[in-house]
């Protein structure tokens, strides 16, 4: 078994870089915060007798060394990143229980023949640069890197730009790594193993996902002189388009989500009728009809709302990955690790996107869960115990040496 | 007749400061843009021969003197503050129009019994720190001066603190003044005159307005796994009640409009469902029944919305005034001035709020009005052409020095 006292430290002493305002975390990618948690893990890695690599896109990956000189490395790891109002565990639990499991296998001397590596993702959250997971995604090729580097931030900063500042950009070539396999521990971000009263989900499939953004341009204007006949009211067709999003989701019950998360209002006055709203859309299902069904019906209805009111629109989608399925043999793997140290475990079905999800495109993936408390994520009061963490991270560990052979 | 085309230097000059990004001026109130704009202003004033007053609440007031020692000055003025995206004429017409009137007395030697003073009433748009006609409505009595120093701004800055900051804080008491009478020169806002083709608008009344600012509380959570019964969408809400403001508006035409101008989402992340909103809703008439109705059904209406999607909300009342009559013989010195200057004219309800609404519960007053083209203002792109400006200050400077007596 890991050592869950010191896991527990490692994310205590994480979750002290960037603080929030409200006891989690702000360390959104690519600030200098970000940068600050990327020492400390590198730090801690190299403490761990890893090698420290660094790709173009700032993925890192701590090596450490297998039997076997031909054998290509299994890989483990999540994302340090968080959202603005975001958790201490979010993706940190997949990192420091990826590093755990090293220095567990230091502490027991053990040998595997696959090189183990733990990574860290940059921008899995996708909330400062759209879309999410992108630099698995460009890992896996799913995106190109200059496209990568012109993705901008809503001050207008280019992530390419902003990876070079706080200097953490690489040189070795995105992608340029073979994998043998590779795994994934994650809270659960929903409140579904807490429910079942689980201890353990093991992740046989992931929700694909659209992201939409929407520009509505109407005429700012003035909201006390303008009589309402001559008014082009972007924010009116903002709320109607939500109210759309809410209603496309609830017709696709059960198995399909749909909100609104990022609205942006201009000029933002008191007294000025919005000239244009800017705001983006989220839709998922585990179904893929659904999920294509549910863009294409928000993109067919949208039409006469934003006719009706005079508005031009514009919508552009900025993230999607089809619903995923995980290797069985990986799942199994992960199955049969909470099974042999018995822990109560289900199958389960990940509500959010993983750099898992991409990673699954270039080898056998599974991906580990632990509950969180009221499902809650993305969101300053997530919560998990150590217990919770502890076990996920067992699990990690004995699914990845079992994958990495003694 | 005024000297339209140093009017219309005036105006160009002044828009030089504090410039937009799309042709228009972002110079809001207790700014350093502001601060700039008042100093022009106030060599402008010197350089005419006068003495420049300013109260603690940054109201300046330019004063040329009379010939009867006793008689109680005629005042005449407007603001220079914009909105974020706002015009160049806005307010700022006023002002300068003001300026160019004690100019052309100074061409043309003329003397009157009442001095005269120009005003600059600080923020008048009320965008930064809510209400509008804040610095007027101190002077009225309608606001405590210290009320008004804690008003915020949305990073938390006081008006008390950015006044003392940008040098404009006086020593003067505000309010300690008598006055004659007052006239305001304003562009009309909305799209009126230009649809009758009128040169002048003489406003006979004013609307009333409730500001309301609404917060509603949900629940931050992930976008993808948490399952559609288990949000509390803070957004969701913001929509219903914004479409509520819409048919509560309509429903009560003609005379009356309401809209939402300025949201905040919180955490304002794609992958979030907003945990917190907090907007502001403007309703206005002419028509007390109706100002009064609309937000009484507003606030009753909302509770249900709220209640269904499990929201707290929160609705303060942020801004208010009652519907307007000027003052008799004012609004005809500016009909009789129109009328003998030949321009074509009608009598108009302000759709706006402005400093004269307050302003006229403490002497006579009343308000000359020029066309704007398409209605448009609170826009940057808002435009008057140099005739209108001409106009509209040459029917000024004739009802003020009939006013005034020579
Ligand atoms: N796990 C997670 O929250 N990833 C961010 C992408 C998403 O919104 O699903
Ligand atoms: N004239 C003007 O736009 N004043 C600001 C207050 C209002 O919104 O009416």
């Amino acid at each position: 078994k890991i050592n869950g006292a010191r896991l527990w430290d490692s994310l205590m002493e994480m979750a002290k870089i960037g603080p929030g305002v409200a006891g989690g975390n702000n360390r959104q990618t690519l600030t200098d915060a970000d940068s600050e948690g990327r020492h400390l893990f590198q730090k801690w890695c190299m403490d761990a007798g890893c090698t420290m690599g660094l790709d173009q896109m700032g993925n890192m990956f701590a090596r450490r060394e297998g039997t076997d000189p031909d054998a290509l490395p299994v890989y483990v790891g999540s994302h340090l990143d968080t959202q603005p109002t975001g958790g201490k565990y979010d993706g940190i639990l997949g990192v420091l229980g990826g590093l755990e499991l090293l220095r567990t296998m230091n502490d027991l001397d053990i040998k595997t023949k696959h090189p183990i590596v733990v990574t860290n993702w940059t921008n899995e959250e996708g909330t400062r640069f759209a879309p999410a997971m992108l630099a698995s995604g460009v890992f896996a090729g799913m995106h190109t890197q200059d496209w990568a580097y012109d993705r901008k931030d809503a001050e207008g900063k280019k992530f390419g730009d902003e990876l070079a500042r706080i200097g953490w950009k690489g040189e070795e070539t995105t992608g340029d790594r073979k994998m043998h396999a590779f795994f994934e521990l994650h809270i659960e971000q929903g409140p579904i193993l807490e429910a079942e009263n689980k201890q353990i989900g093991v992740v046989t499939h992931g929700q694909g996902l659209w992201w939409l953004q929407v520009t509505l341009t109407g005429k700012d204007a003035h909201t006390g002189s303008t009589p309402m006949n001559m008014r082009v009211n972007a924010g009116l067709g903002m709320a109607r388009i939500t109210e759309l999003v809410h209603t496309i989701a609830m017709e696709n019950q059960p198995g399909a989500v749909g909100a609104i998360g990022h609205c942006d209002v201009y000029p933002n006055s008191r007294n000025v009728i919005p000239g244009k709203v800017v705001f983006t859309i989220d839709f998922r299902s585990p179904d893929q009809e659904k999920l294509d069904g549910m863009k294409a019906r928000l993109e067919a209805e949208a039409v006469p709302i934003a006719q009706e009111l005079g508005l031009k629109m514009e919508i552009e989608a900025v993230g999607h990955f089809d619903p995923v399925t995980f290797d069985p043999t990986c799942v199994k793997a992960v199955r049969d690790a909470a099974e042999r140290l018995g822990y109560s475990h289900m199958d389960i079905i990940s509500g959010a996107g993983h750099d898992a999800c991409w990673i699954n495109r270039l080898t056998p993936t599974a991906m580990v869960m632990c509950p969180c408390v009221d499902g809650l994520s993305h969101n300053e009061a997530e919560d998990i115990s150590p217990e919770w963490a502890a076990a996920g991270a067992d699990v990690l560990f004995h699914a990845v040496v079992e994958t990495a052979q003694i």
